[in-house]
Parts: structure tokens; sequence; C-alpha cells
């Protein structure tokens, strides 16, 4: 059985790939899995049957020979444990790269979900542009720590890992704000990740589901 | 070689365990691993030779004979895959409680850093009471979805997990708030995890490190 993914039917992103079903898919075609993908609303993500698979009635959720699982990360580390291609055989070098897949998502991306928070859903408050600022250095602090520990290398540690995967996923983020730019090293690094041909399948893969819905 | 985490030196929470060695002493307690603890300032955190070990400046950092490893997410992780305690044997049950791991950090969490930002670096900015509203019914949310995927379970999935222990740590951090206290089964569910003695033994070792500096 080919693993199923939850994605959105209809996203505000139009394919941009942001949305979550990215980097999972990103690491299924690193590893060669095959998947299958069910489009769901956001009225069905909030129904009970849903709700029993994700209780926070999110995207995407994994399915699997009678495994179902969500969180993003979570997947992406079963994706990168079931087949060769996303983790150091090497045990400490292992630790290390799900060591930097945390910190994707616990350390690098809290600020920048803090700043779609400020522009998606407190814009149009009258602090909007004043905490902007504040939110925007809170940013920088973690890319100049980032940027400084990549120095030159082409990847985090090592080979490419399922912990790069998932630090440019949440870089990507960032794009349409100019920080990146702000780095030049850091966005070499995400262009890098951009250029693998997995990204490339995958982005098309989840830009189709858009491309189709639109009728175009 | 035992394992050794850094913690702080002193800390603004004067021990009341809300630092990210929490989780980690924590789990290193449930599988009866013993450790040591090296105490670092706030300065010495921000010098080369720290960042050369964590690239954010931050703590835990956690070494075991040539592994440095940082991100408490992660080294819970590790903790939970060296020894039994923390994670089920079946396959499927294993990738669920990670799982959880990943959503304690990467979805619970989130909002409820924004909250601490709120508090601690944006109380005297003009927006900070309005703000505040919505804050915490973004974490009302949150709460509102776990406290109905708990329901009257003792743990998220079957026995004590590292899912629940992390999502524990995290929802400990809303005591201040009284957000807790607004979901019954919820406020039940991180009490029953503080009544564990290897929780308790974890909350004693950082206690006695301010205990100490203050010289009581």
């Amino acid at each position: 059985m080919k693993p199923i993914l939850t994605a959105f039917k209809a996203s505000p992103d139009r394919g941009r790939d942001l949305a979550r079903d990215m980097p999972v898919r990103w690491a299924l075609e690193e590893v060669g899995q095959d998947y299958d993908v069910h489009l769901v609303t956001f009225e069905e993500m909030k129904q009970p049957a849903y709700l029993a698979r994700h209780p926070f009635g999110q995207i995407p959720t994994y399915e699997e020979d009678g495994l179902v699982l969500f969180e993003s990360g979570a997947i992406v580390l079963h994706v990168a444990e079931m087949r060769p291609g996303l983790l150091p055989d090497e045990a400490r070098a292992r630790a290390r790269a799900i060591g930097w897949l945390f910190s994707a998502l616990s350390t690098i991306e809290p600020p920048i979900l803090d700043l779609q928070t400020a522009v998606l859903l407190e814009n149009d408050k009258p602090w909007a542009a004043d905490r902007l600022l504040l939110v925007k250095d809170r940013i920088r602090a973690r890319l100049n720590a980032l940027s400084k520990r990549l120095g030159d290398a082409d990847w985090l540690d090592g080979a490419f890992s399922a912990g790069d995967l998932m630090t440019i996923a949440v870089l990507r983020r960032l794009r349409a704000s100019g920080l990146l730019d702000e780095f030049a090293n850091v966005a070499t690094y995400v262009a890098r990740g951009e250029a693998r041909p997995a990204f490339q399948r995958a982005f098309a893969a989840q830009l189709a589901v858009f491309t189709a819905a639109s009728g175009s």
C-alpha cells in the first residue's frame, strides 16, 4: 500500500507550496517513495472524521498500513527512517541531523510564524507597523546565528539530510519578506535546496493540484 | 561516560523549572540514566566556544561519547531511543508517540511562546493589553483541541511516552496565565505528569541549582 497524504483542496497560497504537505512530499521524493494524495476542504478538516486523524484539524496527515500520523516533522522523520537518503548511517551524525529537524521547527520557525500571524491576522490592527519591526528583528537574530553556523558549507552538517530539508522548507516562508536576502549564504542555501530534483518534483506535484482546480 | 547537560547558572525563573533543561532532566530520570550538569552564564552562552556546540546560544546542550546535541526535542528523542521507558516497542505506536513529541513543540508551543513574548518583551508597548486577548484565544484553540482528544484518558496515546513528557513540559508554561484551568482534563493531565517520581527528581535537581546559588 502506498502512503496517503492529505493536502488542501484549495489554499490561499495557490500552490506557492508553503502548505505543510510540501516538506512531506519533498521527503518522499528524496527517498523515492511513491504516494497518493487525498485532498480535503477546510470544512472537512473540522469534522469529527478528520479530527480523529488529526486532533488540531490541519494538513498533512500520513497513512500507511494502519499507521495514521500527523505533524509534518514527525512524518518527515518517519519517512527518513523508512528508506535511505535523508539520515546518515553513523549514529552520532544521525542524531545531529534529527537535531536540525527539531531546530527548524522549534527554534527557527516560531518567529517566522509570528511574522505570518502579524501579516495575515493582525495587519488591520493599530500596532501592525510598529510591531512588525520587532518581529523582523527576532527573525534576523535567528538568521544571523544560522548564517554564522552555515558559513560556506553546502549543508548544515555534512551530506544533505532531513534537517536541511525542514530548515529550507521553513526558511522559504520568508521569501516574500525580503529578510532572506539579507543573509547571502542562507539565501544561497535555500536556493540549493530548491534546485534538488526531488524538490522540483514535489513542487510540481503540489502546484498541479491548484492548476487543475483553477481549470487552467 | 555519563551524559553532560548544560543549564543556566542563574535564571530569571529562579527554579520554577521552565528552562529547557527540565524536559531533558525529566527524560533522563524516566529512563534511569545518570547525568552531569555543566552550568553556564548568559555571557558564556554567547561566546564562540559555546556557539560551536549550540549555534543559537541557548541551553541545553547534551554531550555523550563524542556526540554533541542541541535542541531539547532532539535530546529527549535521543534519550528515549537509548533506553526503554519513553517509547513503545511497537513500530506504529512508536511513530505516533514521536508525533506527539513534535506536536508539543511545533503546534502547541508556538502560541504559548507568543504569550511569553507578549508578557516579557512587549508588556510596555501600547498594544500590550489588546493584543494579549488575541494571543490567549489562539492558545485556547489549541487547548480545546487537545482537551477533546485527551478526553478522560490518562495519557495521549496509551502508556506515558516522550510525547506526553514534552506536551506536559510545554503546557506547564501556561501555569501563571490561568489558561490551563479553563480545561479541567488538561490541567489534571499536567498534574498527573508532575506527580511522576521522575518528574519530582528532575524538579528537585534543577531547583537545587538555584537554592545553592542563593545561599539558602
